[in-house]
């Protein structure tokens, strides 16, 4: 932390400040400028916040310098880490493709575009079972029945599970049927349900909230990880901002912000990112041109009759086109698609 | 929903959206332009969502029109929501101040700043017991604990409690020990939790998202008026901006706009809104000012030892000088200061 | 500035920085902590920026302390700027309210407009003669002939005028005709036209750009102040945020953080902050609560018929209510509402 | 426009409304719903706005659905534009990489970056005369001076020249020294500017506002094409958000939209955008992906001894690297590196 003083502030209010950074224990490190003082605070502040002198007559400014993060960052691991999703791995030198409806709604329906999805050439399926809906009245999943159908689509397709919880109840249920936990963006500051995920087996794909910072999205990572749980997978989704062309506005630059700060892998999920059919397959190939370990894109097979977000999603061979052109860029970068799990079939 | 077609859009295009709107048992209405048509479509369409045929050949843009709250809205019920918390009166002619520290720390802590908030003139009292924290290591709150101590307060001093629940269970304690549920600002759209707090008995406050629209602050309201709980109070607490001279931008305007709406009453929250104590008392006048039904401040009577957000919390004497200043504000507007409980002391 | 140093940072990797910061003719001052080691910047670097060892290996981060902005800083000038706009006080005690159309269309609606202005107790009178519009297809403005049409309801209604000037032509002329020269949201950071408004006679009224910090604000009226024209008021227009029920978001915050920095005095713009006329009267009341020194609306005897903005003006008999309002709440602030300019007539 | 009245309007306030309309020779079309009424409003209002009806009793809302860009249109001209910069073609099959130094420092400085170019495989030139700074103590660029230096390097390596113009007099000069004039992001809206820009020979680069949306940018090109200037090329450099780990957010998904409603090409500036060195090559990357025709990068051989924006500059090498990787990608999109200039030495 470093305290910025005012021009004309006088060596009596300097002296106030350093002499109350150190009665919380802290060291201060006067720095005398040309035209005003700073001071560099160093130590650990136990539950304190040093942040108060913002308040003590002479000084100007407060500025926040260290991080709180540990175990998402670098420092603490400098190798990437590759998180196992029922046997695909993500992270690492390959990159996956993650398909499949917005809301699973059949088991005809989802098996029909799981084997798109397979024959597109995904790794990963994708379908939500809880929808975390912005209005009471818009159909909110099939619960459990959902995660029974995903669980079948899995076996018969070999394709492992992407699903959403939205509490505890739902994420004790995820962590039983699926292959990876996803934390939509609404709950990325959920703690109570991070600290549930951090205490799951399961891998968690933690999306970012539509206002966080990047120092917000890791330390949400890093509630889980504190808690044991070490597979976190992040994922961009869009943030909100003025621009009304698309539903959100995707940051790209966050993808290198990540991989240079954490070791964690990052995914990109461009149909919510832009909640526009047209950008999903052109924001797919820049995700990974940015260097992405894959994408997350809603897949159907009838849009049209789709119950949510029918607007945003591809047709399955939109998909397979989506898949080649990924692949292809990825070789660009010396990376190539994972391979699907085998199939006994 | 209106759909607008492209200046060159030919008849057999909006013929196929025409009929595509019709299938789902919609109406459409076709409007010929000097340059380009436009459809309305009218109905309710259930749970399949029109907007797909924006992927329809001619189709230009899609525009959304009609909003799905209804119990919130004046259009069900006219008159201003006076809702009781503890037996004090938020909404309707009087203003109210809600006063206390971000966190419950000691019994001690706590009896002091009460002490100072009753003799300031606040009517409600606010602690939390559980803290939602950006960082796992910082302090989360005393939980029960700090529960148990709020109620000892609000008996001593006669100021019933408004704080936060976090998740289910804390909900559950929060209906029990206090007089209204807290829902901050990371929950808004946590939609399990508003529910659990819609079948809750105590009135929720409910605090806007950081990046929430006016229509999802409203529609997370519905969420929890639709469960059955119809005591819903709505707080600004400042949204996420580029600006950097305030940690968040209080937008007063949004006041005006649900009072315009909604019948339910709305509060503001300065001292988050601007986490800067030296813009407290200048913010909570403007609030009043713009028509909010009161003010919700951080006071802690030592700031500098304060667990969490010290920087931000004003002195007791300055939340006296706070409470005369919007009470004058108030009666520009022909409003009143609520009068505080009874005390049988 | 601050270089933040990665945890693992080599002792060599830390002299290297040292050493370039020295190279560039600063001081570094090295303040080893517990965990990571920083380095303050002191002195000056003339034209360099030591933000280049951002890309130094070792480097974590490098923060920005100091400012550049001096004339319009409080250090420069303690004491409160009043500016005389034609006669009229803008800043200390008083409080001004600015009425008129958006646009001048022609003298007769000039006319009715200021009589309106000035029987509703208003002490300045605003309408463009230069509209930058968004689209070249809109009405521009009147230009010269607006100027004349301003200068007539000057010498018969004794309200000083403050008007829009685009470009360095209309400048000269506005500097000519009218009292106050106001450079708007979209020209905020024209360079170039700040420059020439920095050589002109008259005061300057300087409207915050839509997504301009605090500190461009500041350093804009560095630029004006600069040049020699030390008549500088800011105005707080609404910035651009994803908030869509106002046209912009009043960032009303804004206004003690350029108190507290700046010696100048600040307006606030309810109408183009908004967008509704609805919210102009709630926005005004809050905008002098908050500690501005006036507000700057927009008023039409037919809003249905402007030429501009029509949706947002509000009508003579409101402007009349708005005073009286307004100047009730400075009352509260210990101010007044400054007294017009006296009429012959 | 779409007139949306509220569930209770009465018929009288509807027929109010569609009175209006009609009054202001615009066609009102009444659509019936199940709960409320809506009114679709064609024809042409000539000056005067429609939206005025929004005050009126009984209107929820009123939405806009024209646009008011003709020229920049597809539906204007239904193929892609390919605008010629010195030769050199932006738009069309072809990609271009434009390179070049922050600020013209020197020749020497000059020559040296534009052979690394060269050498590099890029195929315009880059370099600021006139800079506009946000703080008027900065350096401001070398004027004429610089665009001499450009001239000279353009003769000798053969590279056109993109160059900003920063008011009426520098345009004037930079039409007749270089290739393409630039306008920057915070000129967007000087619509003075833009109308000069529109009677220049040469064709001109738009770069983006900081809060501009999609509309308006377009809006903002045409205004040069209405005054005669068809070769116009957009630009994306970021955009202003909360997000805090690069200095502008930058849009991608701008790239699609506006291939969707424009013939015009487009660039991304990935080092104004990001701000940040370790973020230009990966960002370069997912632009073409995305689908731009070209990109604009920083480039200075000695980073550390840059007059303005050092850190965000690549090297000579680096950017030789840049147009290896951009290229392969161009290709996975079945496009090609633009050729340079053949040189006669």
């Amino acid at each position: 932390m470093l305290v910025v003083m005012e021009a004309g502030a006088r060596p009596e209010q300097i002296d106030a400040v350093v002499r109350h950074i150190e009665k919380m224990g802290l060291k201060a490190h006067t720095i005398p400028g040309a035209s005003r003082t700073a001071i560099g605070i160093t130590g650990s502040s136990g539950t304190k916040d040093p942040g108060i002198v913002e308040n003590f007559p002479g000084v100007k400014e407060v500025i926040q310098v260290s991080h709180s993060y540990k175990l998402v960052s670098r420092e603490a691991k400098p190798d990437d880490t590759i998180v196992s999703v029922g046997g695909v791995d993500v992270g690492g030198k390959g990159v996956v493709v993650v398909g499949g409806p917005c809301a699973v709604e059949t088991l005809d329906q989802t098996r029909t575009i799981a084997e798109g999805i397979r024959r597109g050439g995904g790794q990963l399926f994708r379908g939500g079972a809880y929808k975390p809906r912005t209005s009471p009245y818009s159909f909110q999943g099939l619960g459990e029945k959902g995660l029974e159908i995903l669980a079948k689509v899995r076996e018969e397709f070999d394709l492992p599970i992407v699903t959403e919880a939205i509490d505890e109840e739902s994420l004790r249920l995820v962590d039983q049927y699926a292959d990876c936990i996803q934390i939509g963006a609404r709950n990325m500051q959920n703690y109570s349900l991070l600290k549930v995920a951090g205490r799951a087996r399961k891998p968690v794909l933690l999306k970012r909230g539509m206002s966080a910072t990047l120092e917000e999205l890791l330390l949400s990572g890093e509630y889980i990880m504190s808690e044991g749980n070490y597979n976190v997978i992040f994922c961009e989704r869009g943030v909100r901002t003025f621009a009304d062309h698309t539903r959100n506005t995707v940051d790209l630059s966050v993808v290198p912000a990540i991989k240079r700060i954490s070791h964690l892998p990052i995914l990109v999920d461009p149909s919510h990112g832009t909640g526009k059919r047209n950008k999903v397959v052109p924001m797919s190939r820049a995700a990974i041109a940015v260097g992405a370990d894959g994408v997350l894109v809603e897949v159907h097979h009838k849009p049209e009759e789709a119950l949510s977000d029918g607007p945003q999603a591809i047709l399955p061979e939109t998909f397979a086109q989506l898949v080649t052109q990924v692949g292809a860029i990825a070789e660009v970068l010396d990376r190539t698609l994972q391979p699907a799990l085998a199939t006994a079939r």
